[in-house]
């Protein structure tokens, strides 16, 4: 089984699923940002996850998707609230049409995932259920944090960890679970895919943010220093408060603290700042534990080798990734 | 049994249910908007609806308040869109918070209902969600509808009703249905409660439209011609509009596009159109043939006379209410 098998079915299923039809103010920004595209990786992880266990995989597709929508639901009422004009090169929603058409498609786009996440049989049903709802609500939970540390210059890094574990990791973990459930797995077995995909899921995001100081530009999808530039609090950035004393700490609080400055100018000297400290080497430490737990939970799953090598090559690739 | 055990049980499941605790930011709007009171229409006509086939009515009370909960989750992100100040009285959400919290708190409200909703036996379980989600769906559709109508003047009949089914019916139809499901009625049964909530969902609309502009000022509990004064489009405007002739539509279009006014001298003029159209006799009567309907669906359901006299008073009660 390539990769390419689950990417095929699970395209055929976002181009014929109707989300609705009438009005179409309310399900055409649906289907607009349903084909902004990304990299399809939680469905994928729950395609993945059943076939680990089962050939039937394509009974995944329709949860699969689910999670997808859930997924591009956060994105269309995350960019309101943070009023970004673009979302994967293409204008956000609330831009191309107004603040109010994308609350409510993103309400319906809600209730469309909790609809299409019916399609499991019945024995799944209500764990499926309840662990979506569940995670659902973390997900509000993570993106309220994530509010309320744009204010906040005292950010420990426990507290930033458990953000982004709510805000993005319960969802990929969530989506692997999925498809343990899906296929029938045990328990204990659906338990560890849920930790695998949180430890990773929490690797990914601090590797983003090292990636946006540290990455090659070359490489690098974005411009490299962006989040330094907008004074984003990242992993980084909360390690250096943490750890930053005397003048090393002042000269950074003057620079989160400038509005004129020179771009590239900033980006250098509070890199230079993470270097003396070693935020570097302290981020990619805790990016390598966290991926090595959820190894470590993969490697305790009991399923075939061939079949859970085409998972780990799939996670691999996503590790290796520099942009 | 009396209509106060049903509230009383339900006062209790309102006043001990937990939304949830972090961040306090997002579940505090919702313990505030769930407080504000309101008639609990919806969540009582759940649990009339299964106490009309069973003594385990209280089996209902967690799904009646799903339906609640998601009631209110429609009002917090309405109000963000109408840009409303005042909800019974208080503040609205985006107003006391802020519009973020008002669209992220509605969000994890919307997540809730469909948690809370899963509190129902295994054989129910699909069914249920799946009517709710559907529900869910439509009532966007509906507010969609209603946002699109404001900037029309073509809007017919037809088109009217079928928003306010949308909006505001199908909800209630919804929580009667969801009574007999719960209760284990069979599909026809539950298709009449439906149908019967529909109903009696489009004479309440209809009704409240009516009292606006024909309501006794010593009853209606607000203002009489608020909505003329506001051009909101109501059935009796959309019929004025449709039946209007010559120099009486002229003089309706005249003090549609007046922008300074006599609030007083508006609302004696409207009226005189509408009296002149005959609209307060049309509106009673098409009132009346959706509240026959309505009956005619429960007098076709078949449950003992005593507990269908419980919630035929009750419905009965809301009739006939006049503010």
């Amino acid at each position: 089984m390539r990769i390419d098998s689950f990417v095929d079915v699970l395209q055929t299923e976002l181009t014929t699923t109707q989300y609705g039809q009438h009005p179409p103010e309310l399900y055409d920004p649906i289907r607009y940002i349903m084909s902004l595209g990304g990299k399809r990786l939680r469905p994928l992880l729950t395609l993945m996850g059943t076939y680990l266990f089962t050939d039937d995989w394509e009974k995944a597709v329709r949860p699969a998707l689910a999670v997808e929508v859930f997924h591009n639901f956060t994105l269309m009422h995350d960019d309101i609230m943070d009023q970004a004009p673009l979302r994967r090169g293409h204008l956000t929603v609330h831009e191309k049409w107004n603040p109010n058409t994308a609350i409510l498609s993103g309400d319906v786009m809600l209730v469309n995932a909790f609809e299409l996440m019916l399609n499991v049989e019945a024995g799944a049903l209500k764990t499926v259920m309840t662990r979506f709802s569940r995670t659902a609500a973390e997900v509000c939970e993570g993106q309220q944090l994530d509010m309320n540390f744009e204010t906040r210059w005292d950010v420990t890094e426990t507290e930033y960890i458990d953000m982004i574990r709510l805000k993005t990791s319960v969802l990929l973990g969530f989506a692997l679970e999925l498809g343990g459930l899906i296929a029938g797995a045990d328990a204990e077995t659906t338990q560890l895919l849920y930790d695998a995909g949180v430890n990773v899921g929490i690797g990914f995001q601090l590797k983003d943010d090292l990636l946006d100081v540290y990455g090659d530009p070359a490489k690098f999808g974005k411009q490299v220093g962006g989040d330094i530039i907008a004074n984003k609090k990242t992993f980084l950035l909360i390690e250096a408060l943490e750890k930053g004393q005397g003048p090393l700490r002042s000269e950074l609080d003057d620079w989160l603290r400038r509005t004129d400055f020179d771009k590239a100018e900033k980006v250098r000297a509070v890199t230079s700042i993470y270097d003396q400290l070693n935020i570097r080497q302290l981020t990619e430490q805790r990016i390598d534990d966290y991926f090595a737990r959820g190894f470590d939970c993969f490697a305790r799953i009991d399923a075939d080798p061939a079949r859970k090598a085409v998972l780990l090559d799939f996670v691999q690739q996503l590790i290796g990734r520099e942009s």
